[in-house]
């Protein structure tokens, strides 16, 4: 959380616009596609991965009590596999959740189905999805397409647009990040694909995210890198343990098997591991960016407490706040909002030693309101993207935290969700 | 918590239409008032209540960190002046915080000018604010109109609503609640105003509640009267610890003094209990739905958990839930929204345990959604308010919390709330 600097994300944001992926950029080894199987009425709503042979994973999964089967499935395969795996299937338009036991066969009939048609053993398929909760996935026509599916699958740049697309909900676009690094003479990529629905909050509905890369690293070193990384991004755009039923991160690593494995402490597994971070980052700013009617995103960047984990506490407080949200909608400077929020967060501190600048405007010093031209910071907040700094005076804890805007537009859209 | 009947609240809700209060209901000894000092534009901004001699008082304030000079100037006169006040000054239009040490002494200056008046003691005098945070309050507007404001009260029901229509903010209509109670051949009235500011979430913006009865109560009886009917009242429309800047909850005897007071643990303490509990719950119904673009209420239940408390944790999660509001506000029967919300609320539980009724049908058994008639559920949810019961099958523990639907209007509201 601390590490997250503060420019970075409001300069790169390339993946924003769903651009193809450069073909020269999507790892070797791993096939990738996505169709329409029937769930949805028309858009794609069945992606694949699929690796030419078993390679390594690791997977974060909801820490949501309520977990979809998919998630309970997928966690068992993991185990089984022991990090292995072949394939990674994704529907989109039904999350498979509270759906009972008949769920749970739904979700392993998908995974088997692809098992038959690859072939390789079930264990070696991953499954995931996303949608509407507590209704019956209807896994017969997901059964009927895979053929299909793992007939069409590619290495190329479209192959990898399929399957973006194929897993959106609300999404508004497609979510995909690219870096490459080297080690030696060798070059490798990490590719990224996510998609949000809409919300900040992957409390508020599923994220998912797949990463592949054809450097090689093992199970082991995989999960460590997912661990570490996913603190810096993609919470930095959650509330701690306010997870969806279907959230998963998987990553992938189709390079370990083959060759020399990049192992943690040295300087090819950190080459690795920027890289992963990086394109972590631009996934987790495009799944904020594309917030289920957003307009704008407002970094919260919070210093000066006696811990991370305290100055977390207080961003978070700030930006799930309704009213930061709607002022934020409308491009209102009314910054004793984010102060009323950050005290109520449940962390002391004293008003007389708090500083807080809004669009890098100071309106707030050492327990007085400062003079400052309203009309000019509105103008500002008009904009994608702008910033609140909030400097409490007590210790070094920091934290960044990114927001989205609650706009008419986000209630229409989930007020009608499902018609 | 616990002890609040599920079905009162929907039974009773007469002061939800701001109805003109019984004049002789209004209790002996207090006079009432409100009017038009300039804060605003046109709409009444401050009121008073007056008492011919100093009264017992009792108070609850905001646990908000950031406590507005109102908060803290009143905290202070109690303090000084050991529960006994001559009146209170309540100002809307502006929160007077995050104003510095200007704002502390605007606060004093409020007091002072009505003690001067009076006159009285100037720590007899508590003050409230209520309105925008961060804008230095026009405190010479307040102190001009003060000695026009005293010579208004009275204790005709006109003089009630007068200060009813001061306190608002947002809020589209008056809150008054009444109740009677006999001791012995005396019968006693207990009268509550309250403002709340649209959300159902006295965080998002500042709840007050005035609430004073001609019963004989001395102030530590007050108090232990306000602790306990506050937690079942007025907290089960807010999140623990989650309180805005300014709210204050006063409490106000105007018996004490003059006859025997009623003790605590006798039958006619429990009776002036009950009426003040009913008052409160009346009030706190009457901010539920009056909550910023509401059209509907949603009341949660939580059965089955281990302690009140995890229940607590778990309705307030559901009751904040954005996707809840929303579907809410869309009249749309989609239970997963708060399963899915019930899981990330940080309490243990065994979905295979958990019943959810909507409207009551049954929609959710032991792991398993029910087949049940959307189109039937969602008309009852068309209604000004509804029900969901979650049983989790794990103890004793329960809870129940009031929700408002989350409307683009809430919206149109909060993004343009200053212009």
């Amino acid at each position: 959380m601390s590490a997250l600097p503060t420019e970075a994300p409001l300069a790169t944001s390339p993946a924003e616009h769903g651009q193809p992926v450069d073909p020269l950029s999507v790892p070797r080894g791993m096939s990738w596609g996505g169709l329409h199987c029937g769930i949805k009425r028309r858009r794609p709503d069945l992606g694949l991965l699929l690796a030419e042979r078993p390679v390594a994973a690791a997977a974060l999964f909801t820490r949501n009590r309520v977990k979809a089967a998919p998630v309970l499935v997928s966690q068992q395969q993991l185990r089984a596999n022991r990090g292995w795996v072949r394939a990674v299937i994704v529907n989109s338009g039904n999350a498979n959740c509270a759906t009972g036991p008949e769920g749970i066969r739904a979700a392993r009939r998908m995974a088997h189905a692809v098992a038959q048609t690859v072939p390789c053993p079930p264990e070696q398929v991953l499954v995931c999805s996303t949608g509407v909760i507590g209704v019956p996935l209807p896994v017969e026509r997901i059964v009927a397409a895979v053929p299909r599916l793992v007939e069409s699958v590619g290495g190329r740049a479209a192959d990898v647009a399929a399957f973006a697309e194929a897993i959106l909900t609300t999404d508004t676009r497609t979510k995909l990040a690219v870096r490459h690094f080297a080690h030696g003479r060798q070059e490798f990529s990490v590719l990224g694909c996510a998609k949000g629905s809409g919300m900040i909050h992957p409390a508020m509905a599923t994220m998912l995210a797949f990463v592949v890369t054809d450097a090689p690293l093992r199970p082991a070193a995989l999960r460590q890198a997912l661990r570490a990384v996913a603190d810096r991004t993609f919470h930095t755009i959650s509330v701690d343990g306010d997870t969806s039923t279907n959230d998963t991160v998987v990553l992938l690593s189709t390079g370990a098997g083959t060759q020399t494995e990049l192992l943690p402490g040295t300087k090819a597994y950190r080459g690795f591991l920027d890289a992963f971070e990086e394109v972590c980052r631009q996934l987790a700013w495009a799944i904020v960016t594309d917030g289920e009617g957003a307009r704008r995103v407002l970094q919260i960047e919070v210093r000066g407490c006696a811990s991370d984990r305290d100055a977390r506490r207080i961003a978070e407080t700030i930006g799930t706040s309704l009213l930061v949200k709607t002022a934020l909608a409308g491009a209102d400077p009314n910054w004793g909002r984010i102060l009323a929020a950050a005290g109520r967060a449940g962390v002391p501190f004293e008003l007389a030693q708090v500083r807080l600048w809004l669009a890098d405007v100071l309106v707030f010093s050492r327990g007085r309101p400062v003079v400052f031209n309203e009309t000019a910071v509105a103008e500002r907040m008009r904009g994608r993207q702008c910033s609140a700094v909030l400097e409490l005076g007590h210790g070094p804890g920091r934290a960044c935290l990114w927001t989205s805007d609650l706009t008419e537009e986000y209630v229409r859209i989930n007020a009608s969700y499902r018609s």
